[in-house]
């Protein structure tokens, strides 16, 4: 039962590159779509193989998520042996729990569907919610990206600068970063500065004159980022700040967001596929060997442990 | 526990005029589309509710999909005491076997996927398939609309007009049309002229100098409409022709091939929102009637024979 | 995890010739029905085993579901590691919808069942439905028994003969028999001579003087066949008419039918036990050859796509 | 919500008599049964309704079965409110565990395949095992016939008669009748003279002289009661013997077998449809009031204490 | 269709406020345990009721999760409609992901077995997390009991208290209390003083001569409010501190710890069956009014908007 | 894909010894019980292992269930390839039915919630019930323990000795033991004199002057065994009594109550862990070398047979 990487449309060169570094056979896969819209990917030989689905469910999200869920079926019916989605950005995380009444919680509708159409397993990176793997019928292993940010960000981080969490949801991540760094983490947050429904930006932490490197799990329109950045700068940071997420969505106004920031670098992996843009300095380091890595010790029945997300 | 009737972005305007008919609560929801296209819509109050969800699977088919899976759970989440599913089109369809290895059986998954998001029930209007209800766990009404155009046809129709079928699948359809309108019928087929792998049209009935009415389930590219006017016209017909079907998907080249052809009149239902377009003569009959008389059929329990398909 | 055949009570001897040609273990099963009708097969070590039950479930069809419904339970129970049931005819694949109220949808039951009684995987060949695989929960493979009956057509039809499908619903599989006989194809199909419900049976296709080979997936009572015959003959086609059918239900009256047409030879396969009768030129071919050759195939990994049946 | 009763062809008298006996609809059914054996019934207008299906699974047990999945299908399909599968007698209810390796458990077979064919419920009478319930995953309510056997019994059994249980898995079920009739127990059974492999039967308790009743579940072959009878009158019973079981199967030899000995009534229900016989001195009561009786405690939310087997 | 409510043993006088409340049907339970500890509760009359089942699973939690189950199965079988678990405090719900590798997903499988004996609907109050909802296949309502406990505050908070959340999970429901009292949040959290692994409880906010109150969703072994107590004194809060919790386990060395503490006043809810201890100033509100208005609200198909926790 | 053996706390010396039997790798495992009662056991590598979890359910039982549910998913989540629960004793096992109205029915809610969490098969030992296979969605061998207590027996038991079923449903375990002792059945039962309610306690068989072996599959409280000692000491039986039962609970008062009574022996075996006690001549008989035997047979693919309980 060998390795087999099968690519969808949402990231043919990181699935090339995981199923390279592997030395694992690529199946070859057609993308098909329909005039009217209908998708029909027609998979490789996988009977009888340990079958790896590499499709992050970024933007085009609707569109990813409906290839993942038919290249599933595509491998299941074809007589895979088992079955593991590699979805590196799992979109719909955010949406674990209604926040007002008449939503979906669309996490669980898509785990369902997922493990419906044939998932066994299921690969994540950094997914928006740690209690993704109990929404999911299958098992789930989270893996993380940090380390290989944190490497990155070590070669060229001030010894002045503070990691910087610009909401609470992602204070713990800021502490992974920070413990990896060697660097003290301070965070944004919302306030009420009385009783009163009046709110601000608070900054916890000494930011003063010191580079900031400020980490996320995702950047989307990059609001956050931008309403940090400027919390950081009225505390008197230094204005030479650093990036980092996993997910670059780069969704909406996020590049002309972003670019009339004082932002030197901007690093996030390569979970989705991330166009070069003028107005930003954007680095994009690889998960390729981290997926590997994961696929591997999968398939040889090894520990995951070191790679995962812990939280 | 009184009819609710939802409607998705599909197709508001059919959604309304359904609720109308029946003279029923239309819920309140709320689109939304973040910036990186995950949709999280919201649904007003369905709890206890006999909840219909008005949403066909149409271009743009995957976002229709996702946002109807979407709209089911948060009715099921909501406490509808019964959700019906109305995809007055159903995408996908087609896909309800591997014509090659390797493919998807894309009619199963969606049929799985809405199962699993809390759909009780189905109904449908002309699906490509009749097996759709085979391939549903859940029970599936297939109504049809061939009366509705029928009666449209019935008044314009020369007394020496021909029905014809484009292709060997639509044969049962024309009889259907052929019956109410009573004209005889006529098949267009790709035939082999002789045991060689030669291909060519073929005509089966009598069209020389008379006017034909052609008929599918769904008009797409056009291409299939295109080829028979070709062989009808080939055959002597009347350049006289009139097209009949029930979903007006005219994706991709649709509007631009039928535009160059003698057709008088091309009649579809409104299961999706057609636009107007000077280039053909679109005539649109509504099916709203037809799906609030199967609403208030199921609601009081009653039988839906007439309103039917049968194959 | 060997190969592993085990035999039904509905046809051991196809199940011995496909075990045969495998040279793999047959295992001991010992059928036993009690007085009042229930059976209780038992069946030999499959503990760890690529296990195949082979059972068609043709006449008496309902004894044969629920034989097979046992026999998957008692594999499982037994510790196969892989079950496949092994269906050459596979009963009900006709209710595939429901043509008037009130009926079930056959098809969909049996496929429920099967697979909750511990089939992973389902080879069947012919079925009367290609969208049987939309049907069923588990993967299904379609085999085609054409090229069996197509090379014995071969040796022995005349070069003026014309393969003739006796209904629309045959035109593809006359396509398919036509294509390797390098013959044209006519169509036997009923029609309405005008708007009035009078209805007869028409001929597309030159069929004056020559020889006819009528095909189709199966012969149940005859009546499909014994209508085309006379249809032929009405329209001039000579009196040496073959007939090839993959399944040879030979149901009620179809024995005697058949045998006061002018049918020169009859062929089926052995998908279900065909008794030899005096009163019909019947020839069998067998299909143990194909099914062997998918269970190797699904048992070393390889792929079928020569041996599918393709619509 | 009105209750409807759907009749299968096991048994329409007993359905009938039911539907009479509650004044309730008695849905119209049209069963159909093709040359080549497959059923298709079609069943009336259900919709909305709570919907009793009357099939006991005797002989012929599978046919039985195929039809009531086939009919819990339609109902389903056809929009059944609540379908409650009404099943007098349940077959294969012997087959609650393997006692040989290699053997299904055809108990949850049946079981398994009712629920997925759309039965909400079930109502047995008298099942061969207790443990029907714990087999079945939906819930199943099991009454009891022996108030009405005891009843009948009551009026003509001598003061000095003993209940007879013909083995010990029917030891409870007589000291339920000999409750009811204020009359001693006596038990036959195998027993092991010494040590060695050596069986005689046995009975416990005291008959000489003394009328017998022997009670069982059912009677299929009349093996059980034949060895009984020779027993009893090996001890000295009076050859002055009734028999009464719920379920008169008189499978194979029973008739024969049973007309031999000196049995003076022989009690049964109609759980299933027993002809008269005349070698037989056979007495048939009739479940229908204690059928009607349970459906309209569970139409109308009662309970059903007082109908139960307890065990 | 009738409210009923069924006490399990975990909080039977918290069940009888809410049936008391409701003027609702309380079903008379009884509850049995075996010398062996098996538990086999007995359901009095539920068919067609709409049933709540009242149950926390706090401690001792394992015997109240199967007793739940246990309940839930009886009401099942016992013919109720619909079946709605009122789980005030869901044990497990820290368990929503693995923290490490080995671990199981307590959460999962407690929602997992609670849909598999029966459960169509669940109610619960201020769970750990709010992913619950996900992680359930069945809908969850997660109420709040944070109004009836501000109520209780706000009677006797002082004007310059602050509200302080003890760690960094709390800050969302300490903001939700601030809002409602019209007081500052403080947070109190672990930090690391530089990139060594060094930590320290760090407090945010002003608290200098303020009295505080600590809000947490639950008070376990009390270790948390201990650590935050000693933080806030340690900047100089005033020593007048009250403590507010939804869930009072108050479990192991928590009522000595806590005893230890200048807390003025420690409230919590009767989620939990909670006893007077003469340590600590214990006032306990009731959520029998919340729940029965919850329960009222779904009886009577009305929305729960303004009673959910919303995070 | 080796064994690997999981051992939960409620028996980890039986654990270890059919781990050290099977020269097998026994899994670290780290069990963890919160202050407040919650577990979260933490399981060792599994990953790609035939993994099998031992864990009998006996007192305190409903911790030992919620245990194994956990350790199950556990070890599905961590990779497990095949997962057995071996449950020597199964808890839950007497309630396969409803004895009265209003009960849950135990043993199928414990099985649904052990397929739920994730085990593919179970392994138990002498179950309450032979039903229990009929019980579980999942293959369940059963093996039995009385080869290894008769081989115990065989040594001391007198030859006169007679061997002695407590109650009616012993009888097939005592028939077993007898066969394999080679010595004669008693059997002690409630009986009714009359036709009235009293009831005695009756002795089926000759016990005059003999020693008596009592068998049973469980010990509980002792009641049967002290009522059956009764019983025979009335019929003259020799106060030289042994006893022998699979799974020696001995709840409640069970220690006092045999304490009191002529017992020269107690057998039971180690399914569940045993201390020793100085009232009673207990010996404890190890059923790791059965258990290791049949783990042996499963994972090399042997048949199972010759270990299995039949009755």
């Amino acid at each position: 039962m060998g390795v087999r990487v099968v690519a969808g449309t949402a990231h043919p060169a990181l699935a090339g590159a995981v199923a390279a570094t592997l030395g694992a056979v690529s199946v070859e896969c057609e993308p098909m779509c329909f005039p009217d819209g209908e998708l029909r990917p027609v998979v490789g030989h996988v009977r009888g193989g340990d079958v790896y689905v590499v499709q992050p469910t970024g933007p085009a999200v609707n569109e990813c998520v409906i290839e993942l869920l038919l290249l599933l079926d595509a491998c299941r019916r074809g007589g895979a042996d088992r079955i593991t989605a590699v979805v590196p950005y799992f979109g719909y995380a955010r949406q674990d729990r209604r926040t007002r009444s008449g939503q979906p919680v669309g996490a669980r509708v898509m785990a369902e569907a997922l493990a419906a159409a044939g998932a066994d397993r299921m690969l994540v990176v950094d997914p928006h919610t740690a209690a993704l793997e109990a929404t999911c019928g299958i098992p789930v292993d989270m893996l993380t990206a940090v380390p290989v940010l944190a490497g990155a960000l070590a070669q060229e981080t001030a010894e002045t600068a503070v990691v910087v969490s610009p909401d609470l949801g992602a204070v713990k991540l800021a502490e992974h970063y920070a413990g990896r760094l060697r660097r003290p983490v301070a965070v944004v947050r919302k306030t009420r500065v009385s009783g009163m429904s009046v709110h601000a930006e608070e900054l916890v932490g000494d930011v003063a004159g010191r580079p900031a490197v400020i980490v996320d799990d995702m950047i989307s329109t990059g609001g956050t980022v931008e309403a940090a950045v400027q919390v950081l700068l009225g505390h008197g940071a230094a204005p030479d700040i650093t990036v980092a997420a996993t997910h670059g969505l780069l969704a909406g106004p996020a590049r002309e967001r972003l670019g009339h920031l004082p932002i030197r670098r901007l690093y996030v992996t390569n979970t989705l596929a991330v166009d070069a843009t003028p107005e930003l300095p954007l680095q994009v380091r690889s998960v390729a060997s981290l997926l590997a890595d994961a696929i591997n010790r999968l398939h040889h029945s090894e520990p995951l442990d070191s790679l995962l997300m812990r939280t």
